[in-house]
């Protein structure tokens, strides 16, 4: 089988195996486990905040952020298709209390003018807004990036009322490696960041929460309360350097094999690729066919290859690192053959 | 000063306070008020319902509908203009604990294959769909009303899904007479409903909400917690009768007002309406004056004009009881003096 | 009927509804009301504190006050048999997401140590404590009076730990008439306090907040939220305003009421006082009759008595305004010959 | 320094390390991972339930069960030291919305009659009661082992209200060992158990929720929320079937070596150890010594122990797998010379 349903499907490598087996570890609610620490001194540094935290997952990360940042009664804005709003089971309103006013935006960027227009304030009908979330790479928008130059923008908006951002970059080092940056380019216009140390990065567990110092000691206490609070998470942390030291890089490898699958999918007759594959994730249109999408999902799979549903004729096919070259071209012979 | 900030500021008539002054009560927390008992009993056989509950206000109403309907962790439909969207302090979230999905309508309603495409289930990711909220008219789009027809697709749509539908009706008497049809053929179409008797019915507080017996036995406990559980209600339940049953008929009256401002609104140079007038609420654009609202609404002011702001260009006009043609004429004429 | 079941089931005064039918009145989300205005301002004045907020019941008022003192995540310290902690649905959890620790009372009056001993703080395992609370007088202790320097004391304990106190002062003027002191003497040792216009003091429906003006802004907004704006509320404050200017002194006659009543039961065999009758309130032991509360509520109820069950053996009855002593009299005959 | 502070510090083995490196893995979040499948199977065959599912810590599975069985404005009944009240941060309130009503307990354990008198109903005022939560070995209880009995008793009030038991069973397994039981015996009187693997079995990171399958379904969706949903998390589940498998027995050395510490503290003047230790946790009472905990955990530090405060003039030492015999006696005579 071609696993091309996520890059959450990675397997962790000979090296970070050996990392989990010699990790040094303590007691990480006392604050004690050495190789955590140093993953989040690490991960402070490249995200260019004041501290960072471990957390279980992405979701785990952004639902602290959310509990850090607002009160029940807030209202939060964000991109019709953000993960937050999308894939997290309504957590957001479940434990913060807060509501979700969600903006539509282009490629997954959401227009700084459509933000200062849904900010709310002090009159009494209204929920104040306590916090913008952004999300880059963009995942519903097919792994597009979202420009520095549109993050700025927004983060002025924010500023100028008082509201921080926090920003979801699950796969933001896809960003940083595709436009050549580092990472703190983009981080450096947001108050906090959550990214995955399991996604294209390829660790078996976990990301990282960073931000100011006040924002983390109370962080730590939501983790808590959400259960995050772990005891020996060196074994965990681990692997989590070698996922920050030596995986980025090689992200341009997973960009390439997406750009070139993407150019095999549109020549083959029925169907289209509708993003613009800026990095690791392809989105193809399966209209042409006359076949929804989880019907042809399940064809494809009969041909060996998975992948996932991403609306009723859209098909979502990522790369990541347990896919190379070879394999891309054996995907392709197969959609050709369907 | 003539007041046409909403159908809210109007004053009990004098049978209103004789019916206060007369009101017989008892302690409605021991269901001992008979001018409650007599209320909900009328406001439930106008509505097509098992039963129904005075609550405080129509917030009030809607909020122990959402609270009944859903559990935390659910996502709620509704008009991305709609009160319980925008004019209620993200109660819905804070209550709750629900995410709220908005839909852009068309004159605030609702495409139906737009409500049945936002539907969400079993996934792990998602939230389960727990309630569609209704509102009709529909206030933020000048007073609109929901076509009956519209609401049956709907209810089609949510009976498929088994997601209840709850109907913020609060000026949906202005519907049924603007339509010559009666309340209960748009309460058909839904679970629950929500109507006023204290804007254009007049009464000096309260609201209605009607449902099933088995949803009301809930609602009565849902409103305790809210602190609308009251003792001697009847001095309020009095004037509640009267609203329901003399009216009603009248607000045909603002209908026609609203119509006769907007008409007059429309000859003036720089001002147009930009809503169809279905009921009493008459949007007014200012773009053309080359002034944003909140300052057309000082000069309102100034020239003996109360009105509310309803977007950076939009006026609201709201007529109301309160409000006969000659003010209307007398509005027109100062208006055309800005 | 005589009924002894609550002072909440007093009906309305002649100039009370006379009050009602002359009120002047306005929008009171617009803060236009002026009889609103006027007892809002009267009851500041009463209490001691710079503002006042009329709100629908003595429940909404402290959930109101727990919503604006607390956030999610905190702990509330109070008697184990407070109102708030009985009788209210658990509202204090469901809408503030505020855990409760109780502390057992002497005759409703916690141990300032014990309440020292329960506060806790910035531990990463621990609630943080958010809020005391008080009741005065205490009704599950039998309308017992919390002294004044029990709320002293336990005020210092509070404001040495940062942490604000709330009053359920729903029968507060028992108390001060009871000791003949003004209420400031009680609430000088609280931040905020609710008071009841419709229990003792016979209005209609509504209670009072009062604290600083900062609380009672963002309390404006959390009674929104709740559907406690209402719109021509001026016919609920005139009779609030009665209430609190004509009302209060003669709560010292269902005092003597109450102290005759309790010598009366005293004196029929079977049935024993439990507590000391310092106000309104008569917890009577039904054991030695060997008869469960309810059962004997029943026999009440036959004799022509209206009462309520307090517990297994404990029927609780209360003296208001619509008992004379000739009822009380006719009262202790009924007991007598069950 | 000799760790006496919680048996959370343990180390994982070289027998876990190594199953950690050789791990097999996939993605959990699609329910692929093979190590975790067979971890939750086993603990499900353990535990004497239809199903099982892997959480990151205790904390988050005893949140789960509590998401899973209640719903905001239920009340939960659970002994006033029980670490769902006392250490989860009031998480229990925040995300499920619902009230705590703590009881207290003798030696950890509630009376059955107790629990029979604070179920609460349908009354309008009152919070439904949700959920029972029991603890078994009880932590601040030291570690005392509730008899099966006790919770057999509870398990018949709890069935005939209709309520269900969830038993925090951090450490049952050191209750199964102590008397000699199979955790079944215990769990036949819960509906649904929390133990964790992280504690006294010594895997680094982890605990299990177990109950039938649709409790397990739905907890599923509550773990994605919490951000509970791993990815490989096999490299976790793999120690921890080490933990179930081969750590169980051992146990009884570390309730030896506690029974041996506890003799011989009772031997050293000044100190007086308050519990039975049933287990594998002494709490020292240090009022005899003239010195608060907290001071006398400081002077152990010095000393080269490390233990907890656990009260005003309580110390808890507890006894685990990084700890031997030898150890305990160098604990003793540093004790002994401070």
């Amino acid at each position: 089988m071609i696993d091309l349903r996520s890059d959450t499907v990675t397997k962790p490598t000979e090296a970070m195996r050996k990392a989990m087996y010699n990790a040094e570890v303590g007691d990480d609610v006392y604050k004690e486990d050495p190789t955590i620490s140093k993953l989040e001194k690490l991960a402070a540094e490249l995200l260019g905040k004041e501290n960072a935290l471990f957390v279980t997952s992405g979701t785990q990360g952004n639902q602290i952020a959310v509990l850090t940042h607002c009160v029940s009664g807030n209202e939060v804005l964000l991109e019709k298709d953000s993960h937050i709003f999308y894939y997290e089971g309504g957590a957001i309103s479940a434990f913060t209390g807060v509501q979700t006013r969600t903006i539509s935006g282009v490629k997954g960027a959401m227009n700084p003018d459509d933000v200062q227009a849904a900010i709310r304030g002090e009159d009494i009908h209204e929920p104040e807004t306590g916090l913008i979330c952004l999300e880059n790479t963009h995942n519903r928008a097919g792994g597009a990036i979202i420009p520095v130059e549109n993050m700025q923008a927004i983060f002025e908006v924010a500023t100028n009322a008082h509201i921080p951002i926090h920003l979801d970059g699950a796969r933001l080092f896809n960003a940083a490696v595709a436009e050549g940056k580092s990472v703190k380019e983009f981080t450096q216009y947001t108050d906090t960041v959550q990214i995955c140390l399991s996604k294209g990065l390829g660790a078996p567990v976990g990301s990282i929460i960073a931000g100011s110092n006040e924002f983390i000691t109370k962080a730590r206490k939501w983790r808590k309360r959400l259960g995050g609070g772990l005891r020996q998470a060196g074994v965990l942390a681990a692997p989590g350097i070698i996922a920050l030291t030596e995986m980025v890089d090689r992200l341009a490898i997973d960009h390439e094999n997406a750009m070139y699958l993407a150019e095999g999918v549109n020549n083959i007759s029925g169907l289209s690729v509708i993003n613009a594959v800026d990095t690791n994730i392809v989105l193809v249109d399966t209209t042409d066919k006359g076949i929804p999408s989880n019907m042809y999902v399940e064809k494809l799979k009969e041909a060996g290859i998975l992948a996932v549903s991403f609306g009723p004729t859209t098909v979502r096919l990522t790369t990541h690192f347990d896919i190379n070259r070879e394999q891309v071209n054996e995907a392709l012979t197969a959609i050709q053959r369907i």
